[in-house]
């Protein structure tokens, strides 16, 4: 028996994050029934961005070109090295954040369970250019997890052993938060490193 | 200031139903980072699609032939048709039900306001179909809604003019639902509506 194109469609479509059977049927005939200059314009988008989008040669993040336009701007102090574990991550920050340094995209975490040792994270690159000697200060901010902070450990090392400042992102209470439903640990460590309230 | 293709990406995938700015990051980068392949295929899907499939001229369901390959096959009884607000419906009641009769896909249901009547419905190529006397029953499954209903009713009148027994989906309690949960207008209806218990 053929598949019809609406068949394939909604298969297809489940390749994307969280989308089960019914979200994709539920997209497709969204598409089908409204949107269907939308859906031209989503096509073009993913065929040119699954050839074109590769990877910055120097920070590893996402780029169309050889150097991403963060790495090739002349704008940015290049004495900070904001190292992070996913693209996401740097999107966040620099959304976040007035960071005007540079980033590194380790694209994942050490994880030796899973095969993902220095070399996959491009810990080679990332110790070359803390060699250069222009880097003063590597800022750690992988996630706050096991595997995170092993990473971060790992990292602090590496720049220590080149002279380069390590630091790493202020652990405690998220900000407009209830401390009655923050987590444990956040909570204990928070407690314990209190700051003092000066005048 | 030029917009990167990843911005590109990211914007068309809003055009997705309930996909805001957050999600569409996530699943830019799940694609470039994990499933460029499935990125391809999708792309090629929906490009596809879009220019390819349109209504069956017998139906209105979507149907990238002329006629769909329901209302093409001989296997199907053709004296029972079954009228549908959207292919979605069309689609749950294919699936969930043995009905082995043809369907009728409104694309909508009456509502004035909207500036959505009969004409819009493609309610004359339903008029035309029970006149040819084909049809012995309209089941009528448009959503029990203050606009289905009133769809309902139409399709009823139209049906019972040209000589066709209408019928419509039966209200009561949901399978496997808890009569505590049940809302009071569903609950009122089966209360009401009430069979007995035969032995």
């Amino acid at each position: 028996m053929t598949v019809s194109l609406l068949e394939q469609l909604i298969d297809a479509l489940r390749v994307l994050p969280g989308v089960g059977q019914k979200s994709a049927q539920r997209m497709a005939y969204h598409l089908l029934e409204r949107q269907r200059d939308g859906g031209r314009r989503l096509a073009d988008a993913l065929a040119e961005s699954m050839e074109r989008i590769g990877h910055c040669k120097r920070c590893r993040d996402f780029s169309e070109t050889e150097l991403c336009p963060t790495c090739a701007s002349s704008a940015r102090d290049a004495q900070l090295l904001c190292a992070v574990e996913t693209p996401a991550d740097r999107l966040a920050i620099e959304q976040a954040t007035g960071f005007r340094g540079l980033y590194f995209v380790l694209q994942g975490r050490l994880s030796p369970l899973d095969g993902i040792g220095p070399r996959e994270l491009g810990l080679d690159l990332l110790a070359q250019r803390l060699e250069e000697g222009e880097v003063r200060e590597l800022i750690v901010a992988t996630n706050p997890t096991v595997e995170g902070e092993a990473t971060a450990h790992y990292l602090a090392q590496l720049a220590r052993a080149r002279g380069v400042q390590p630091s790493r992102l202020a652990h405690g209470l998220p900000l407009g938060g209830e401390l009655e439903y923050v987590d444990r640990g956040t909570l204990s460590h928070a407690f314990g490193s209190r700051v003092e309230i000066r005048e």
